[in-house]
């Protein structure tokens, strides 16, 4: 059983005739309706996490196969951390830490650009009707932009500042403000600030931050520079928040943080529950970061595209 | 020089010749446009405080009078505690909480069911266009709301109850929802309920509550009552904010709160400003929450109609 998938290996390959997945049995085997390719899928392709194998883990899908009945046929996304459940990490509740997972499309497990793609039941979630798949389809980096509300306490009366206006930046940027907080996000590309300004939030371009001081930045550049210029935006005793993952290091004054009595905190993944509510209420704009979509089969052109410069979520639909 | 007012000294009455505010240098003189009716007013009646003068904390108006000339003419709304600014309270940031200050319509200074208050400059926000009077007018009851986001982290996992679909409630239930938190709001009237449904928010008759445990429960029923019912939905080590105030003493288990290790957060009023920045992107529904406005003239009739069971919130215009 062969089917159609986007695979690195060295160099980046459309394949009609990878191997379907064989899910075990407390897997689903998914088709994949939609998915969209994420920078981290841009950086796998520059040595990022060493992974060979099919790329993808943003997707909204339709569950084909899996032992429990009631989940056949049912429109789903999926949280692509695959852990074991047995070990200290999993019995503390920090399931994405765990050091046996998977990785849908980053670590160990295939992903979702190609026809299919298997989870464990656990990590579905049914996508409420009211949200289409082109929506659908943001709810993992939605996700990970609500794990920074998971893990501080942002205020209302609180001056943040969103530096990117990526993809993820404008997901953190609508997120955060939300709880009313003093928001400004930085950006280069006055068509993506565009999209937060449409929703009442501040943006502007980063070369007009003339004091700009904030309480807590977060990091969202994709880029190894995006930590110096946080690091200028924060106050004495400010919270610093890193969401780019990238291939290779950064130097960084380690020092000055201690001076200023920096809090640095790394975020990842987060839960897909309060995403899927967020864009049930359409308390989020996503349908404005959609760049193009284009088939599976155009899945090499959709990569060129989503390394353009400037360019937002670039999606690739089953059909 | 004479103005109208809704004056409480022992009973509440319509005054045609109560003595104009003559504020000192650092205030303002305000014309009030529109003002609420909250149901800290309605205790007030009741004894609470003990509070005599005119009533009223709610409002938006036009500055008529100050040192400043820029203020002049400006469309704003209160803070309604005034400090002194050099206590230790006020040193350390707690202006709220400043053992010198008097509160607009409820302590030390009359309020704003009049023709005229006035309120220290550094209190004046000014009023965003977009935000219109019927808008503006719960910038006071909002702000506390957000209060709870100031204090608590509230994370978008977490499961939150509302206790209480009066005025506040609805607020808290809205402001908290925007986190994305797995949030109900629990109450006795189907039509204010309705206007969290609408938003998209889970809100039931109080006796739906069958398994209902929550992380974090907020007791917003303005009645004794709520705090055994807030206690009842909460497992152990939640979180109980309490954002009722009323005239007279409760009966509580405080062994109950040790034993399961309960957090007991009261809650007061809340930052100004960003209670103007969900006004202005339309992420609150407050327009729904006009029950009715009633012209200053008809104050006593507004006051009636506000301590009708159901009733929403009661507006009292100048005109």
């Amino acid at each position: 059983m062969f089917m159609r998938a986007l695979v690195y290996d060295g160099g980046l390959r459309l394949a009609t005739d990878h191997l379907m997945p064989a899910p075990p049995p407390g897997e689903a085997l998914i088709r994949v309706s939609l998915a969209g390719i994420c920078n981290t899928d841009l950086e796998i392709t520059r040595g990022y996490m060493g992974f060979q194998g099919v790329l993808g883990h943003e997707f909204v899908g339709q569950v084909e196969a899996c032992v429990e009945p009631a989940w056949i046929g049912q429109r789903v996304v999926g949280e692509i951390n695959c852990y074991c459940g047995e070990c200290a990490y999993c019995r503390q509740g920090f399931l994405t830490h765990c050091p046996e997972r998977s990785t849908l499309g980053i670590w160990k497990r295939d992903g979702s650009l190609a026809d299919y793609c298997s989870l464990p039941l656990p990590n579905l979630h049914v996508v409420p009707p009211e949200i289409s798949d082109e929506e659908a389809v943001f709810t993992e980096p939605l996700a990970a932009a609500l794990e920074i509300l998971e893990q501080l306490h942002i205020r209302p009366m609180e001056r943040v500042v969103v530096l990117g206006d990526g993809k993820l930046g404008l997901l953190v940027a609508q997120v955060l403000s939300l709880v009313g907080c003093d928001l400004t996000c930085l950006g280069h590309h006055e068509k993506k600030l565009a999209i937060l300004r449409r929703r009442g939030i501040d943006a502007r371009l980063a070369d007009q931050v003339a004091g700009l001081k904030a309480d807590c930045v977060v990091e969202c550049t994709g880029r190894p520079e995006g930590f110096a210029a946080a690091r200028a935006l924060l106050r004495p005793r400010g919270r610093l928040v890193l969401k780019s993952t990238y291939h290779g290091e950064v130097t960084a004054d380690l020092t000055g943080l201690v001076v200023d009595e920096i809090a640095l905190v790394g975020s990842r993944c987060g839960p897909f529950a309060p995403a899927l509510r967020l864009l049930q209420r359409d308390l989020v704009d996503v349908a404005s970061m959609i760049d193009s979509v284009y088939t599976l089969d155009q899945g090499l052109a959709a990569f060129e595209r989503a390394k353009a410069r400037g360019a937002l979520k670039v999606l690739v639909s089953a059909e």
